[in-house]
């Protein structure tokens, strides 16, 4: 099942910058598992904003909610979910 | 180069029932035609609206504008289009 | 799976209110049909508003933008959803 | 009477850990007590925030006011409360 | 109980002006019907603006929505209801 | 004249508890006094939130905004006025 | 008593235009009227838009509903009103 | 003197296309002839919507507003101006 | 050319007390000055908050940026600017 | 390609000045470098905002972000990107 996530990171300019680049190397490495995972489908950047608009494929929201909420940068995210389902247009079948 | 496009569509009530369905059919076969092309890359719809979201691949901003302008339904659409880029986690090279 | 839905309905002053008669009986049939088939589990209305607030539970995202796009009143209105989960508080195991 | 109540859970990142898992583990045991009394009828997690939907039986506004202003977590969360009554299509007397 | 009730009424512009007086006439009877059953506690004017703002003395969610969606002018009203309780600063017991 | 006002009270969750419950107290206090001269006609706690909707009869604008801005708590506040006068369907004739 | 009046006047397209242009002659001549009177003390267009900010000097709250509600225009008016008083660093006594 | 003029589109789908065609040929002509004059320095179109981003440059916001409001499509404009000045940062003295 | 600008001052509660009413009485000199000198036409208070409303006259939108941005509370401040010009319904020339 | 760049500043009150005068010269002299490469088009202050209204021309969404994305001051930004294409009304065939 498919949901579209979009995540505006927001890190307080006083935060400490080393504990700060540990959670993102941390990010990082648990963004690219979910996405070798194939659960994390899509994942881009958003042009001139620490944002990203992402598509996740997941059994359940439960699911959802427990990956969103366990990334390190969790805590300084502004998180939006739009539940995505196969459009009648799309040459698809699966999504 | 990636955009990721909102389409709401809206047609009034009393709009002409025929004349609607003739720019539904279009507007289904102008989709299939750009995913078929490669340029239409993903195109869900947004579980309980009439919404999809989709991504777009083009050359430029103008193909962008000249491929949504002239989507037969597009007089019916409040469209919000979002410039996308590579995310530096991404696990993909081309997006 | 649960999913918070809301829908605020605007039937235009203008509306034959011989067919907006039917339609809403036909709404509340199809109402009644998904409540007692376990899958429309709540629907509370605003109070002061023609709207209502919902909980639908469904297998999957597809499942609701069926149940919803196909509601007799669905051309009538504005509906929000939001995707729900276990509360880690909750004293229910399912919900 | 039943009160649809959004809370929105804001902690400061540079809140004292200790003190906030203090408080946590307080609004667990209140939200269970609560559930356990019939007061609290749902409580749901909204997928990928710190936010849960609630719906409270309560006899009052007071009442509802009381409880909730005395949640632990109350002065960390933005609530929105909607008051909700009997929705005619429903298939239950009481709700 | 008591409910903090805004409404905004907009009639369109080429509505049968003849019905629209009949309309307000009614409005007019069952706003001082219900002010003299002290169920209309307070019914004041917004300056400028078609709107009111209105606090209900009520029973219940349910009687308070009954009373509003019945008042002739409520097809061409939006309506926002906040739920009201005694203030600890304030001088009287009951509200 | 009748003003509608509401003042959502923000308190930065690390002020100095005494000092804030000095202002507390000082606020009360001042609520009650211009309570019992007819000046706050009405105080009312809005279930669920630290906000109030109040409506103040004074004899200016001017009047209106030293008592406002005089309040203790009046630098933790979010105030937004209105303009109230008699609405026509007043039973009342002095509001 | 100063007051702050936003007016955006929105006149649909498909309005019979005799009728407007007899409207908008007698807001002008009352507009005019009210300004010679000392009542509306500012009239100013925005820039770009069929829109105007204006400052009125009225005794009461009612007597500013009774002037803009009678305005010609009125049911084609959005208004916004902002009570305003003297400021502690004007150099005029009285406004 | 430049002013960002943002202009947003709407034009009824119930119009005559005629006309509107008239209107567009028009507003054609007229953007052209302000850009050959210099006043309209810059006429974007913003990619996927009816809506254009401008820079007039002209001697005073008089002269802004008669140019806008004289637009042939100016009754189905959503229009928004933000007045520019030089920004110490940029290499032309001029802008 | 006339300028309505709002200012809404937001200070922080822990900002040094000494510091800020020496930024205050900056400020209201400089504002009396720009009165005095015909550039700060008016200012009045927003009733109930820390906010006013203002109308400048200047030659140029530069001249209005120099003016407001080195007001001593400027770095305190959330403003927003709208150009105006004369209505055609006023009764003065020049405003 | 041309894209409108927005971007508010906000610089806590609490902040180091120092270092932020060095990241203001730093900001400046990139944004001169820029606008002398071509890049950096059009760059023009909003009159009372600490906010700038910029064009950018770049070869793709990647190039426009890692430009903003790097700019000293990014972190201190609100940046809204709208991706602009020539106007069939621009007397120039570039942009």
């Amino acid at each position: 099942m498919l949901f579209h996530v979009t995540m505006d990171v927001n890190i307080p300019n006083d935060a400490d910058p080393t504990a700060i680049d540990a959670l993102k190397a941390k990010e990082k490495a648990r963004a690219q598992e979910l996405q070798h995972a194939g659960v994390w489908r899509h994942l881009w950047r958003v042009a001139g904003r620490y944002s990203n608009v992402s598509i996740f494929d997941v059994a359940s929201n439960g699911e959802l909610h427990d990956l969103l909420s366990t990334l390190p940068l969790f805590p300084y995210m502004e998180v939006r979910v739009t539940a995505l389902c196969r459009h009648p247009s799309s040459i698809h079948d699966d999504r």
